[in-house]
């Protein structure tokens, strides 16, 4: 379990983040906020015996590291990364073939928020990204993950060509996308899978695209090159979940 | 034709601007960059016999508007606004039913830049923002865009909902994103189709949600609300794409 940040800014953020059951240390609200949102936070704060922290905005603004705290700010136990092994479990117990997402170096935090919030939305287990030249979980992407942080574990990997072959030997088949692959809708998505997502510019690097069983593409009907990152990765993504659910 | 911002930035952005033919004014680029995607951009600009600046990177600083010019910004003809009366005959010409997206006060530039390069990719016509309280066609929303905004018109109207009235006339119909619809799966996206995507936060408007057809929900298996506003946009525009094809 590693650890990179503390901060969870936002109101979104800081209320999934209490509902999810996570330790909060301290809470930091701006003097004068008395609005829904707010109050629903602080009643959470109350439940769980959380020391509230009411100070100016000019406070908030020092300690944000995104600049968007919207008036809140909650000092966590740190997001700790998931091991595979329980993204594994979590699918057995909810009966369900596995389905990772792994990304080959999203470097932008922005779009690992979003494919992390997407993950949770489209029912994969888990996330797994390298440890090396990829975000990790700053507050930015907790923030853009939208709450989906507390529930989707992430799990980081020293290499992600032999997670790759470590999770084959538990049925998993991989594809990656790439725009010279099959068109998804004729590929079989439903079995346990690990969709790939490769880097914004660079796509999906050489070695871990040698490990992948298929590579699917998804049409592309107009004159540019490519999707963004986690556009992409959503649509992949609820392909897998249609397929899943027999539509 | 409206226009707010002149200046292209980044590689793609720029080498897409000049590929698909507009008129670039002027070239700055950083001074000792000779690397590929650079002299592409150079070869394009001596074809067009487009006046090149070599600068340093400081003065490249002070003319991005987004910090995030990798070494080139092009001054270029205005993005202008489009019209929907274009995308319509677009569509005629491709002997396609007209397939537009409507953006419901998108707030993020990120976001409207993401959907208008979804929208050239699903083989949407044409983009329709409102005038007020949206993003506009910003040097972030053309870098987003990764080159679509040069092949994906955006129109601007004064009232959505009026906009809508006026496109019913032409046979679309309107089918809104919404967390309470009908499961996407169960609905005929094939024909004439005007698809509507709300605010980040507070989804379509109560007025514009009265004036669609139906209402359309991407399943959600998760635990937390919503999907990012462009990721939410692409599966939608995704599944009326694979419906059109018949898959």
């Amino acid at each position: 379990m590693g650890c990179e940040e503390q901060m969870i800014e936002g109101r979104n953020a800081v209320l999934e983040a209490f509902r999810s059951g996570k330790t909060i240390d301290k809470l930091f609200v701006q003097e004068g906020l008395q609005d829904g949102p707010v109050l629903s936070i602080l009643r959470e704060a109350r439940k769980q015996d959380t020391i509230v922290n009411r100070v100016k905005k000019e406070r908030l603004d020092q300690l944000s590291g995104t600049g968007h705290h919207q008036g809140v700010i909650a000092q966590a136990a740190a997001y700790g990364y998931g091991e595979i092994e329980d993204m594994l479990e979590a699918a057995r117990q909810k009966g369900e073939p596995p389905f990772l997402i792994l990304l080959d170096n999203i470097e932008d935090p922005h779009n690992l928020g979003a494919i992390i919030r997407t993950a949770n939305l489209a029912g994969a287990h888990g996330v797994i990204i390298p440890k090396r030249r990829a975000a990790g979980l700053t507050a930015v992407v907790a923030r853009t993950s939208a709450g989906a942080l507390n529930y989707t574990p992430v799990a980081k990997v020293t290499n992600l060509g032999a997670a790759i072959d470590e999770l084959k030997k538990e049925g998993l088949w991989f594809v990656c996308a790439d725009m010279e692959g099959q068109m998804i809708y004729d590929l079989d998505l439903k079995g346990p899978i690990g969709l790939v997502i490769g880097n914004e510019g660079s796509g999906v690097s050489r070695l871990v695209k040698e490990k992948c069983d298929f590579t699917a593409s998804i049409p592309m009907k107009g004159e540019i090159d490519s999707l963004n990152a986690s556009v992409a990765a959503g649509v992949l993504a609820y392909e897998i979940l249609r397929q899943r659910m027999g539509r």
